[in-house]
């Protein structure tokens, strides 16, 4: 297995920091390899948001459903879809003709173009030692977080980014059987429903060793829990605020 | 720079691949890796069909806007944002109570996890000495090609990606200016459109060089000219019909 392969298959969310902080040089060369990743159509169509100051990122962790870790790390990335930069600098050329920044097509676009660049930055980032965990909280309350950070109307906070040193070494989530993610030819629902009575015991035997005996909650019994949730239903009435998916 | 770095930093999208197979092997590899990487609470929400079957690349390829290396790849894989296995697994235990698979929260999770799992798999890729190229053309006839591949409510197809044995050595397109897409502590409108300007000159020069002088278009102006394409707007409707982002 070759260097990267190693880093790719060592992925652990990372919630303790330690009080390192990430050099300016460090988030320059993490965003930069973001950059690299595919584009769709060379469109670009993010912006994120490195937070470093200490008030701002203990609001933005009230915000992000009071995760301490949003705090305490030294560098918080707010990744975002960003359709405004594409509007502004296309208005001139197009000279008021019709223009469809605000399709599903488009959302779709950016919002992917947002997780395929932080993709790198997360694999960047733990190449240089750092570790990272993902926070989709910054949905919770997403407008006042957006009004936070001042993002303009066709621009969305997809999820944010912890960013530091490691004080902790988690052990690593087992996945699903990977028959029920990959298929070949063709969607089989069997594949893709079957192998979950197996990963239910190993999830129940995972958090059971975990949590010294406390908890065996099978995964689709997990997975019930959050799906039967009402979570963030505010999104859709948002995105539609900000110009997204007019069309 | 590391290696992980130095991989991430040379990237080049792939369009024409040797006749070398891509072995199960290496494919397991690859998807393997993409499930390391993060997704929201677990879920998981994706799966990845891989085509390798000539007549189903074929009928892909013209599916894709006839774009030939999807038919010429030894193997293409359909990332799939995938809702329909957690509503399934989670019938027995909801029993009958509200459900939210229907959320655009639960769109955005699916399609996230699906575009940070295929990030995960294009690094793998090109750590074994492969290349990849992404495919939005999965979403022109999206309808007939879900059809194709069997997927039911609660999937769709969010991009393809070509994966083979590189037979070309690309040039590397300039990316936005790193300010432009880096902020600090909060969005800067001036800071998001000022640089572009620089990036219009940067890609006007780069677009000569490569065409030997017969194109010189402004990066404005080709996103002008993509921004007032209506390009898919059959998505939001598609999206519907498969019961995604019903609130």
């Amino acid at each position: 297995m070759n260097d990267t392969l190693s880093l790719l298959m060592n992925h652990r969310s990372i919630r303790k920091f330690k009080d390192t902080p990430v050099t300016e040089e460090q988030l320059r060369t993490i965003v930069s390899a973001a950059q690299m990743a595919s584009t769709s159509s060379n469109v670009q169509a993010y912006t994120v948001i490195a937070a470093t100051d200490p008030e701002l990122k203990k609001r933005l962790a009230e915000l992000a459903g009071n995760q301490a870790y949003v705090e305490q790390c030294p560098v918080f990335l707010v990744w975002c879809a960003d359709l405004y930069r594409l509007k502004q600098v296309t208005a001139e050329p197009l000279r008021g003709r019709e223009s469809h920044e605000d399709s599903t097509e488009n959302f779709i676009v950016a919002t992917v173009d947002a997780a395929l660049a932080a993709q790198n930055a997360a694999i960047a980032a733990e190449s240089l030692g750092l570790g990272i965990v993902y926070i989709g909280g910054v949905r919770n309350r997403i407008a006042e977080l957006s009004e936070l950070l001042g993002l303009p109307e066709l621009v969305y906070p997809v999820f944010g980014m912890c960013v530091g040193v490691p004080d902790h070494q988690p052990g690593q989530r087992p996945r699903l059987p990977l028959p029920s993610v990959l298929h070949h030819n063709g969607y089989s629902k069997e594949q893709s429903v079957a192998p979950v009575q197996e990963y239910d015991a190993t999830m129940a035997a995972y958090l059971k060793e975990r949590t010294g005996g406390k908890q065996d909650t099978p995964w689709s019994q997990v997975m019930a829990n959050r799906l039967g949730e009402p979570t963030r239903l505010h999104m859709k009435a948002f995105l539609d605020a900000k110009g997204f998916m007019k069309k």
